[in-house]
């Protein structure tokens, strides 16, 4: 397999680089995380979004807890090489608070402004895993 | 001046937190950097984009140099404070390299393919380079 790719890569010395994740079609910036070589190889071979979790120090397949997964659409990288990009179709919301995106908060006038609403609670999200009620 | 909404924003070991730049209106990504408290106090109060450059760990004033600067629409944090989504009005182009944004890169086919072409020359963005021929 090709990872001859992965020099155009510039990883942090933790061995991670920043991916910011964007819904193809709408622009919406959903969230941003980390990817590490192994994230990007798995995410590239399976078509699923797969990030490092720097807190629990694994790879992290978005949404194999709650089902809402990310599709990728594209993948690029910035002039320098330390930033992804990733195009992705979100399946349900891209948030653990339930929200669509994560960026709800604004801090423009200098204190916190919550600017959407949540979609899916978090109990529904990670509660009963497949059957519900 | 009220500074207490920094404590909503979580700071690396380094004091920095990046900061992804989308223009407002048509929700492009344009570039991912990074901000110090006291290049988001200067942003917050001129509405100028203001980032920390950590080559030259120094305070960057987005378009100092070459006249395409970023005027502040929205400020937004993530849920967990650890990443900035900035709204802005981009004048001219956010990339170095004269693109409009710096995400040009795809590697989605496992190798570099460039997606954008280049709007302004640096030269005519920067002026005459400083020692080239």
């Amino acid at each position: 397999m090709n990872t001859d790719f992965m020099t155009q890569i510039s990883f942090d010395a933790a061995g991670l680089v920043p991916a910011i994740a964007q819904q193809h079609d709408t622009g919406e910036v959903l969230m941003m995380a980390w990817m590490n070589r192994e994230a990007i190889l798995e995410t590239l071979d399976t078509g699923a979004v797969c990030y490092w979790s720097r807190s629990r120090q694994s790879l992290w397949r978005k949404g194999e807890s709650s089902g809402h997964t990310q599709k990728i659409v594209d993948f690029r990288i910035d002039c320098d090489g330390d930033t992804i990009l990733l195009l992705v179709d979100q399946k349900g919301v891209a948030c653990h608070t339930g929200r669509h995106n994560c960026f709800f908060t604004s801090l423009l006038g200098r204190e916190a402004k919550i600017i959407s609403d949540i979609e899916i609670s978090p109990e529904e999200m990670y509660g009963k895993p497949t059957d519900g009620a």
